[in-house]
């Protein structure tokens, strides 16, 4: 690590006063601790003589009037420190750096993020389906900047439940729904709220990078069930079946999947229901996010439609990705009024209700109809052609596996082929994060690692971009991966 | 209560299938649970028989041709159960509910909450003072509407480093600000990152409501400090010395205060601070959300500007209060690196970003100078006036005490001299929540039982509401506690 020193793995640091209370002018000079201890930027220190003073003891000799040493504990929780960072979160935000370093950012930050590729305005305003930018803005002027109910405002929940009635075949009432900060934060509210510590969370790799975190928060244990390429990454029932045991609390499905692109047919659906209604412990947290950039004849089916399991989901949606409305923040979910009640509680601690101006453009998004109506549709068609472009594109590629693609803006490709390549001057490739830093260094193309959705044969490409920027992407990887393999020096 | 049943204390209930199944409409049956378990809305009953049968053992019998019993755990995770709800949004929820029925919003809703009386439009553009709304519809209007860097846009980021080192005397750099969906969740997040099962939370009440239940998610055990009106609710060193051990963790201040009104004096922080320093575990959740809500000759001082403490302070502020920007949901933290960063990993995976559309609005209110500039001086004056007119009318009671108060826009006034009284029709008026309860039923006032901050003698009034509102408020709340003087039948 350049410039950076390591200091005793203690996590106490004790450091003098007269240092502290001194001025002392940037940049600092970063300081790193060992492993789990984060890094520690000392900027009260001003020569590297005293850095070397610290680095020997993590204590700072007194060289003013005051006597008095100060000792610093900067050790973190340890279920913080258990908790892995968002990988998608970490490789977008590098990406971005990149792009402020002068990287043009058609090629650094597009691939690798679950942002539609156009912002609210690009992508809606171009159809006149500009209803719900006018009723934020409206919501502005009016004066709806005030805080809702902690579950968001009646408006916004009848709306909801509308939708879920018309769209999704689920009958339930304002009390039953709760809207966050997106649909993330309603996932984690309700795995906090079901699960008790050592309970047991079934969640089918490859998977959300979120959701092993979220259980760990509630110290239960993620419980991975693995899927295959060959059953386009679908839970296999009788897998399922298996696992199951008195400390299953919680199954998550995320239909249409991110990251894999599949869609949980309904007979698939209906057997797990069976499977699940067995248990009288297990409940099913289903993230339907991506639930209308789905593909026909592929068809979308919420489980808690299905007989007996309204009462055993919690079913999680949002806006992010049907309106393209990534950075309004605002998601729901919609579970019986015990669970969404607990839900509630939860987040009146965590956040309080969201943004007023989002609540009041959520009304008008609902209200373009079914999926969105027009725009709705143009935009799944565009995401269509983009997919079928891609999985031309990557067909041509002898190495490279290909599932069925039915839903959600993904690619989740196998390029293990690749693997246990050594390259000059880069070092070896050996798993899905070397080769997309590989990628990243090579083709400032920002792809995230299959490893961090719990299969790492894989590396996840996002389509929510231009087509003209995935065909630059596209050539440009091509061009890395044919490139390497030439001048690979070895294939180990 | 009315029209439940109370179903053996098992959290398992089992019903049938085919109940599930049939399509029942509303309204439904519901069936309560005992304590902790929740109400549960069995809307698959049809009729009091089944319910009947529920009661008893909780099964259902079968009825058709679905033979198996389904049973269904619907406990919630202990961890859940022991954090309260917000009993301030639980208030604010109730009083909406009272406007929705009909009752006048301006005695229903206006004083047990802490939005700013009107709404960001109301306020500031009678002053024209626009930018930041504007600064809002641009962001829509733009196509600033996707998803943000976890930890803040850095034009944010680093407009939040100008003010706090132009108006807090604290130097900080971009990677030491976290911003978030509210200062509730900055607190929470940094609770949650530095305190680990076992550490003890210093608490000085009265408290945030939300505090002790921050503590107490991250398993961490709020201790409190009581403090007294006589000592206008500020913290005695003496006491905080006395109670600290090795397992003190974080010592949480919030001045100007909700809900007491007083501003902690730089001296008394100046000796917070030495005694902190002694204590090599100690950190300090410094909450400033009511920073510029003072009223001279008070000051604020940030207690991370003082020598030796920002490295072991975290530093919470926001949007809310000083904009009368609530439900843009806008708060921040700024921390020492190590801490920052654990916030915003933890936020990674608890809601990502806050909604780039008040990140926009927020750069521009930070546009406005110091403490929001003109519109601000404005906002402050008339909040002073209304402080004046609640003083000056509650001081009219002679059994009625009231603190000095300095900033935020809170009145904590002992009514403890009503408790102990049996009024006909009602009951006791034995605590803070009968009190509010009886003045909620016969003046239609929402006020804040002072319990909810940890101090029974009091209720909390707030005063973010036009004159005109407190006006008729107060004169709603004299009648009632003149005529219940009167009235009441006994005096216990």
């Amino acid at each position: 690590m350049v410039n950076s020193y390591l200091l005793q793995s203690s996590s106490a640091i004790t450091i003098k006063n007269a240092y502290i209370e001194s001025e002392i002018s940037r940049p600092s000079i970063p300081v790193s601790f060992s492993s789990q201890i984060p890094r520690f930027s000392l900027r009260i220190m001003k020569s590297s003589k005293q850095v070397e003073a610290c680095k020997a003891k993590a204590v700072m000799k007194p060289t003013s009037q005051f006597d008095e040493l100060i000792e610093l504990d900067i050790s973190l929780s340890p279920s913080v420190n258990a908790v892995k960072p968002s990988k998608t979160m970490a490789i977008s935000d590098k990406s971005t750096a990149l792009v402020q370093a002068g990287i043009p950012r058609y090629l650094s930050n597009s691939l690798s993020y679950e942002h539609t590729h156009l912002s609210t305005c690009n992508y809606f305003c171009l159809y006149d389906c500009v209803e719900y930018i006018y009723a934020g803005i409206n919501a502005i002027r009016e004066g709806h900047t005030r805080y809702t109910p902690n579950a968001g405002t009646l408006e916004l929940r009848l709306a909801i439940c509308h939708k879920l009635k018309e769209e999704n075949g689920i009958s339930c009432t304002p009390d039953e729904i709760v809207v966050s900060n997106g649909a993330k934060q309603s996932s984690l509210q309700a795995v906090l709220a079901v699960c008790s510590p050592g309970d047991e969370v079934i969640i089918p790799a490859p998977y959300y990078v979120s959701y092993p975190e979220m259980a760990r928060l509630a110290n239960a244990n993620p419980v991975i069930l693995p899927t295959n390429m060959s059953d386009n990454f679908l839970l296999d029932p009788e897998l399922l079946k298996s696992k199951l045991n008195e400390k299953s609390r919680l199954l998550i499905l995320c239909s249409p999947s991110n990251p894999t692109g599949s869609v949980y047919p309904r007979k698939l659906l209906e057997e797990i229901a069976v499977i699940v209604k067995k248990h009288p412990r297990l409940l099913v947290l289903s993230d339907e996010i991506y639930e209308h950039i789905i593909y026909s004849p592929a068809t979308h089916t919420s489980i808690a439609s299905l007989p007996g399991m309204w009462e055993r989901t919690l079913t999680v949606n949002g806006f992010s990705k049907a309106f393209a409305m990534t950075g309004w923040r605002l998601g729901y979910i919609a579970a019986p009024k015990h669970f969404a009640s607990a839900c509630n509680k939860l987040q009146s601690q965590l956040t309080s209700g969201a943004s007023s101006i989002s609540q009041k453009a959520g009304v008008a998004a609902l209200g373009l109809g079914y999926a969105g109506g027009e725009a709705g549709a143009i935009m799944v068609k565009a995401f269509r052609e983009r997919r079928d472009y891609l999985i031309k594109s990557f067909g041509e590629l002898d190495r490279v596996k290909i599932s069925e693609l039915q839903g959600a803006f993904y690619l989740f490709l196998d390029f293990s082929s690749y693997y246990g390549t050594e390259v000059e001057g880069f070092g070896l490739i050996k798993d899905s994060e070397s080769l997309c830093q590989y990628l990243l260094d090579q083709a400032q193309v920002a792809l995230v690692p299959g490893d961090a959705f719990g299969d790492d044969t894989c590396i996840r490409i996002s389509y929510a971009a231009s087509l003209s920027m995935l065909e630059a992407a596209v050539e440009r990887i091509k061009k890395v991966l044919l490139s390497f393999s030439k001048t690979a020096l070895t294939n180990v």
